[in-house]
């Protein structure tokens, strides 16, 4: 069915369990789909915009006091919304690195900071993970140590993913952050995958800033995010124009660098602060959340040849799967080949793992229901078994 | 009435005829409003993102075309999709200037050009605009020229405002780009109020950039935009990382450091695409528009001590105009001072002037009705002849 012109309507959410690893935290509430049709237009919120002419001192609708919710929702002194949570990396590199900076991440890290990092001139290094792809405290002190004797200083920033992309696993972000902050690193908490779909807590995990993404996890329209800090840092990641122009001796008042002026003047933002209130409450649910994706894994892990590659057990719903010794065998006879896993998954109402994929692949349960994960986790069986591969009870 | 929760809803376009000066460009078309409800999930275009896995090459929605669409449609050679207006400066900045390097903007350029050149600490200097608030290729060769022997050598990049945001003024961007070429300086085309509401052509014009704003002139949800650019420079803007990482040798692909990665990925893009059939066709409708808003401005000029402070006749939708001498001359007087007259006006239908502005303010008439312009031109001498002001017929 089309939408309008070349362009057709999308109901994968409808219509299905969706299970792609990126869109789950982000699928709209109802109260978000509702600002998106009374907010669509341009720029929606700057009605009743007036001196000093900044998105965040809006008060109609109220921007000013969702930031200060923002804040204190991941109990940091001061927040902005950012369009997405890469521009918060972009500010933060912005405001620290300059050319030949030795900047660190994680060998877990999203190509988004590795970008932010480039863009500048900073020189990247890497701390390792353990065997089991984890990021700990002591590779971390390791890394810096090494770092340091490499450049004659210690890294300017760090770059810090409390739940990575690629296997969901939790990182000990606290005591990393304890030990950078032993050698005065600021560091850059990543909460792409944790803000806004479980509780976060940036002055007991220690974080200089905290980043997070409204169109990853906080039901909101992309692109769209959040950057938090410290008052120690905001002056300088949040700085506003110094410049008094030659000619026309012109001064542009209170509107920040790093912001580029206002960010998220209308649907974005408005998605964002619909989605709030329900966001702050589902963060409360993340134990049912992780006892749902739990079913589902134990599911998997009945099928012979199949292996989690993410830590089990998983204290994410974001979860990294190997299934070469299962459903690619399988692949490798059946007529439709790879595509098999898919159009299997579809025919049972199950969207968002890539076609053809049977080998190794993602998927996230966030937001499901206790049935839809039993159900998942049945259709996984049932795939299974209907292709001849041996289900443990 | 209550949108949801703390929110209200916003039907200020549906209830009134609104003439802010940065909204009516960026309302959406029906179209688009479709689009939002389809896709406004976080990560909705993201469905069938398949390697390389970059926003412009997913086929389905038909996001590549448009990339493709959206160079021709100003008539450049690629074209990329971004967070709004400014996040295309601040990637040609990113791109060209460093630390001390002498940039040129003009003495009516938008605050977001002094952001982007302020935040990679390039040094700032203004064309000068004429006694009528015009910027002429003679005044930018003469800048070029004394900048050129302050820093002992040309300016790196010019910023250039077809249309600038106080005035509505045209100025003579093709003649300016001539000039500046001659001493090898690239030109970025602010297309912002231009871009979407009439024909732009880039090639003619000479630009090395072209930006567009969605949000502002593209019937788009914000923050949406466009840079394009020529093959000249392409590769340079929209350079792709070159990182291989320390530990475990990572690569990220094509990649774009100056767009972060992918830009737009829902509901922003989606709105511009849905609305882009019209937006290309109510371009050849500026002629119209002009009409429209030149009889906003007769009926303003008729009211004694109206002062049209914008160029006349006039270019633009968007003008600037002075009241000092009439309306204002009434608020000094009338119990609800310089609120009676956005009060008046709101009694009449009209939203879009801050309320309390009787000295000088601005109003934009695109998008309206013939009629719709006809009704507006009567409600200011109304207003006028209400208030005792002598409207001349």
């Amino acid at each position: 069915m089309k939408c309008t012109g070349t362009i057709d309507v999308r109901d994968v959410d409808e219509s299905s369990i969706n299970i792609d690893p990126i869109q789950v935290g982000g699928r709209l509430t109802p109260d978000a789909m509702k600002a998106l049709i009374a907010y669509g237009d341009g720029y929606s919120v700057c009605d009743q915009c007036r001196k000093p002419f900044r998105l965040d001192y809006i008060r109609t609708p109220p921007i000013a006091q969702f930031h200060r919710d923002l804040a204190s929702f991941v109990n940091m002194e001061i927040a902005r919304v950012v369009p997405g949570a890469r521009r918060g990396f972009q500010a933060v590199a912005d405001a620290f690195i300059s050319p030949g900076d030795p900047v660190l991440i994680t060998a877990l890290s999203h190509y988004t900071e590795v970008l932010a990092i480039e863009g500048r001139g900073g020189v990247i290094r890497e701390i390792p993970k353990t065997g089991s792809n984890i990021i700990t405290s002591e590779q971390a002190a390791q890394k810096i140590e090494e770092v340091t004797r490499e450049f004659h200083r210690s890294p300017t920033l760090l770059f810090l993913d409390h739940f990575d992309y690629q296997y969901g696993n939790r990182h000990d972000v606290a005591g990393i952050i304890r030990v950078a902050h032993q050698y005065d690193i600021p560091v850059l908490y990543n909460g792409a995958y944790s803000v806004g779909i479980m509780p976060v807590d940036g002055k007991k995990i220690g974080a200089d800033f905290v980043v997070g993404s409204g169109h990853k996890s906080m039901a909101a329209p992309a692109p769209s995010g959040m950057l938090a800090t410290t008052s120690e840092w905001a002056g300088r990641v949040f700085r506003t124009t110094g410049v008094t122009t030659d000619v026309t001796k012109r001064t542009f008042g209170i509107k920040e660098i790093g912001m580029m002026g206002c960010t998220l003047m209308g649907v974005t933002l408005m998605g964002m602060m619909a989605s709030f209130p329900h966001v702050r409450e589902r963060v409360t649910h993340w134990e049912e959340e992780l006892a749902n994706g739990r079913k589902v894994v134990d599911a998997l892990m009945s099928i012979e040849g199949t292996l989690i590659k993410s830590e089990y057990p998983r204290n994410h719903t974001l979860t990294r799967v190997d299934t070469t010794g299962s459903f690619d065998r399988v692949a490798q006879v059946h007529k439709k080949r790879g595509f098999f896993f898919s159009s299997a998954l579809k025919g049972k109402g199950i969207a968002g793992i890539i076609p053809g994929a049977t080998k190794v692949w993602k998927f996230n349960t966030y937001g499901m229901t206790g049935s839809q994960a039993e159900y998942l986790a049945a259709v996984f069986r049932d795939i299974a078994r209907e292709n001849g591969l041996a289900v443990t009870d």
